[in-house]
């Protein structure tokens, strides 16, 4: 087999199709760990960074460069197309909405318009950064929240380690968050075909907090959302990867979402994940994020652990089991890729 | 089967021996969503609280009249016996230390003395409690934290969402963390001696943090504490319970421990689990915390179903899957309760 572009040989790992190695790339690759990011971000707040095109592409381009990934995803954040819906929340650090939805009229409100006319600068921003990467052939990659990661937040009103307040709304007003859930999965559909249609070869979904669940909760309020959400998707066009946060207990439920890779957090096993995952889809991880402090030699000695462990599934692109930290060495990141790209 | 005490039905079902129905007892059932606690910390703060013989042993009692739980579990914190180390910590609310451990000299600074010289309190309480439930043969609990808690905080200086510091060390200097827990499951095992000895008729081991390791990292790190502390327990006089919050993944492991009552948390499918359990265990557990803002009606069929599934396992302890936490109804927990004493 020929050598395949990073396009290809990313696209058919997502696919299950015969690839000479695993893609690698790295979930918050474009983040506070790269002194560059902090330079671009330097005096602009993380919002004005999101809205800004110019400084938005050079983010989302900075870790091709400087530590090898081999594949781009759009510098955004999982709340931008909640503005979009008329909602007011801030970043300090965490999202902070002004007013919390707590009533079917808040629901009500929310605004499931056109994302390409409230959020318009996404889609610019995927558009650049496809022009920019069609001569190198690197894969762009699109992503959205979960709508009930997205609506952990909105009833919460910030970050929380229980989510009391939604949990507390999904046993004494399971109505109410069917609502916000349904309007939420609408608004995620459009949003991330607007993605796709401007250029994103793939789309991967968070749900951060889906994992907060029982296994009976999930498959009660979380399957049901990411399978309608598989099923509209065009899927033809872009493979949809599914991240769940803390889902080792929801393994079985992640798989008959439908989608063609399955984003492990680290904790979960991968040998024994791609296993039972099979043919069923391709996985996608899951090194702990920490694990990048260690020696280069042992990262690549991981990278060769999970390659292995990875064949037993459908497809395998490598990546960590959550997002790259703040205090992330980059040369650990480097060493990962670096891993990552020289095996056989 | 004439009706056995309290103290009978609670320790045969640790011990997989035949009772008549699972005893009930709840993580933090003597805590803030109660009033009466309210008002008996109302002008003292929790270490003040954790000190005073006559405070603690009144918090201790409180749901046994209040919301018919049946065990009594000494009101205090994992970090009371650290104290005892010479630790200079303070809650505001959560632990926050002075100094954070980061150096072979800070960890051999750690006093291993005799908790019962360092924290003679503690010991009083439970004697206290044991005269004030004998009559009724209500069983007294004894806890502490698992030496990797009490390391995540004692390095980080405080709580956190990922422990970065903790699994820095971890990764770049692991002599370093394994001296550090050395030293922690001495002091661990002495403490929960101690409290058996003061009259802790089973005592619980509460990992809370174990979980945020991946299965290979617990296997290393958490499985050889927790069998160096069950081996060196007088479990022959009371039972030992072992809690890992977010532990789905390293059940096995949990297994090995040699705990007799594995303690599941709430997302683990406890029907399940209690299967793959089997006569290897009793397991404790695991309704959501939050499932107690239900209809009082909801929570009594989760009883029973919990019933149900845990008769797979050797034993069954009733239990929540972690902590009651200040929001919750206190007629939720009376449900809870009320359900698990009306079980067949």
């Amino acid at each position: 087999m020929s050598e395949p572009t990073r396009s290809e040989r990313f696209l058919r790992a997502c696919r299950g199709e015969p690839v000479d190695r695993p893609p690698v790339w790295l979930m918050r690759q474009a983040g506070r760990y790269l002194p560059e990011y902090r330079a671009a971000r330097a005096g602009v707040s993380f919002l004005e960074a999101c809205r800004d095109v110019d400084r938005a592409v050079e983010i989302s381009l900075q870790p091709l460069r400087l530590v090898g990934t081999e594949a781009v995803i759009l510098f955004s954040d999982i709340f931008i197309p909640v503005l979009g819906m008329g909602v007011d929340l801030d970043f300090s650090p965490g999202p902070v909405i002004a007013r919390p939805i707590r009533t079917l009229v808040d629901v009500e409100k929310l605004d499931v318009a056109d994302p390409r006319g409230t959020v318009p600068y996404v889609f610019e921003i995927l558009r650049r950064l496809r022009s920019e990467l069609a001569a190198e052939q690197v894969p762009l990659l699109g992503f959205a929240g979960a709508p009930f990661t997205l609506a952990a937040y909105l009833v919460e009103g910030k970050g929380s380690k229980d989510f009391g307040a939604l949990k507390r709304m999904m046993y004494r007003e399971p109505a109410l968050l069917h609502a916000l859930l349904d309007r939420l999965t609408e608004m995620t559909v459009a949003y991330l075909n607007a993605q796709i249609e401007a250029g994103a070869q793939a789309v991967q979904l968070f749900d951060t907090w889906a994992g907060l669940l029982s296994a009976a909760d999930y498959r009660e309020w979380i399957l049901p959302v990411h399978q309608t959400i598989a099923r509209r998707l065009h899927r033809d066009a872009a493979p949809l990867i599914l991240y769940v946060n803390g889902g080792a207990h929801v393994l079985d439920a992640m798989i008959e979402a439908g989608a063609e890779v399955l984003s492990l957090d680290w904790r979960v096993d991968f040998a024994e994940a791609s296993r039972r995952i099979g043919k069923r889809a391709a996985v996608q991880g899951n090194l702990d994020p920490c694990a990048l402090a260690a020696e280069p030699a042992r990262i690549a000695a991981w990278v060769r652990e999970l390659r292995e462990a990875g064949r037993a599934a459908r497809g395998h692109v490598l990546n960590l089991g959550h997002g790259c930290l703040p205090e992330t060495p980059v040369e650990g990141v480097r060493a990962f890729t670096e891993a990552a790209r020289s095996l056989q």
